[in-house]
């Protein structure tokens, strides 16, 4: 009988899910709206049809081994999210209770996108058999899970793993935490759109970015400019890289990676963003791990990487 | 039958050990140098000579459990001490292979003082039911060890628990690792003797400070000045609380520890360097974190603190 897990990946707008085995193989996936219910009950039923309808379309047999949940500001030890910005629900949700009243014999983890992601990254991408590796997620901010001794650095109370809150520059750029200079104000699809502003303040050659708007502007259009040559863009991902670079060689001091990885959107500028970051990562680290530390992409690819990366939480969990 | 566990911590002058309970009760200790013998064999041998002394004043029914051993540049996947510029041995130094030939039925672990210090505040101290801290040695240098999930975190290569090299500052003081702006170049007895002379540079006002040359002047006298109410001191520690607490409240972005214990000689300034640190830790900490973390005294006193941590590698491993 074919053992699969259900992976869901929670966000602001839709929450996507799917059936995933052991290998990473997705057996069926959809989408309902996450928006359209404020009322947190009804957006569990919606999920739970979701899900089995997916089921009801797999025509061998098979068995559920678990349920693993990524979702912004989600805590782990509780199975809860809270209070997260740009969701529809307050305060504290249950995530997990209540799937568990759907799904009461099989596990049910959650945990937030990025760790999500590192997990996936252990039981299907680069990082198999790896037992201490970072994964740096590159969206709208910047999120990161760290793995040591094999297992997900959760910290006491769950919320380990901020490494884009981490300061590269106390009277840098306004952050949306209320601080200043965090890394994910230069290293994210929001931060690298800020460093095309600055480039284009501190120079004077013309480039096509001086007929946008900053609200039109996309990381997606920097990266496309990237690949096509264009010199502003590639120095807004040199800068990206530089302090990335610096980060992750202080971040290598604490845990001593095998590897790191990098996952999203900004990681699709391919070597505009790898070689720069793998350039000031080596130049700014201490002499032990020098040319030691892999830099890599994410092994988990496509569209479906964020519903891989929450239903490996199942099968690390039953392993 | 009492079971007890061997603690060696060798230094660049002496190496200290003792005979240790699973309470961190300590039952006979004694010392022999380290740099009278740079045949490692010969060393070996002392030691072990030294180890069976104090085995035989014991005057009651026992049984060695095991042996932990904190030593500069150790690698403890290898059981080696590797490259250490503080010790006679050049290069690589078999250590626990070479003591498994005098005990070859119990285990021997191998470890760096900072992480021994660390496995010690979870057996003995502080730290004693915590599954995630961390453990700050303040020394010469600045030394940590980072425990998530229960375990040490040695990273791939057991080189992690750098913290001291994490860079405050990129355009600051030189380190010996030959990069600038390291944390132990502020953070360290080493660290506030630059301060105090930078700070006899920067002000006019008179201090005991200025009839005393650099090479004379002790962190012990700066804290004693402290103690005594010195303005120059006390601002001394300020500064130092300030960079300790502005790395730790990055550092916490990462492990999301319970507490942060401070061992070593500059810790016993007590107030004077914990309150700026929680200060500054607190300011400018990311909110998710604000007054959650602990920030303690390490709980392992007295000057055989560096056997006891050692030791407790040995109930660690056997647990």
């Amino acid at each position: 009988m074919k053992k699969l897990a259900i992976g869901i990946d929670i966000g602001g707008t839709n929450t996507a899910f799917g059936l995933v085995d052991q290998e990473g193989e997705m057996y069926g996936e959809s989408i309902i709206s996450t928006k359209q219910f404020p009322d947190f009950d009804q957006y569990i039923e919606e999920l739970y049809m979701g899900i089995q309808n997916l089921v009801k379309q797999i025509d061998f047999p098979m068995e559920l081994i678990g349920i693993g949940i990524g979702g912004p500001n989600a805590n782990y030890y509780n199975g809860t999210i809270e209070n997260a910005a740009n969701l529809v629900w307050q305060g504290v949700v249950p995530v997990v209770e209540k799937m568990k009243r759907f799904f009461p014999s099989i596990p049910v983890i959650i945990t937030n996108d990025a760790n999500a992601a590192a997990i996936g990254e252990m039981v299907y991408g680069g990082a198999k058999g790896m037992k201490d590796f970072i994964v740096i997620t590159l969206g709208t901010g910047l999120g990161s899970g760290f793995v040591a001794n094999g297992k997900l650095i959760y910290g006491h109370d769950s919320f380990a793993g901020e490494l884009g809150h981490v300061i590269v520059n106390r009277t840098g750029r306004v952050c949306g935490c209320g601080r200043k200079g965090c890394l994910e104000t230069y290293v994210s699809a929001t931060g690298i759109k800020r460093t095309v502003f600055k480039l284009l303040a501190d120079h004077l050659e013309d480039s096509e970015f001086r007929y946008i708007s900053y609200n039109d502007l996309t990381a997606e259009m920097i990266t496309k400019a990237a690949l096509n040559g264009d010199p502003l863009a590639i120095e807004a991902y040199e800068y990206t890289g530089m302090l990335l670079g610096q980060a992750l060689a202080d971040a290598v001091t604490i845990t001593s990676p095998e590897a790191i990885f990098l996952f999203g959107g900004l990681a699709k500028a391919g070597k505009y963003l790898l070689e720069p970051t793998r350039k000031y990562m080596e130049m700014h680290m201490l002499a032990n791990y020098r040319n030691k530390v892999k830099l890599l992409p994410s092994g988990l690819h496509g569209k479906n990487a964020a519903i891989l990366g929450a239903s490996a939480l199942a099968w690390d969990c039953i392993d």
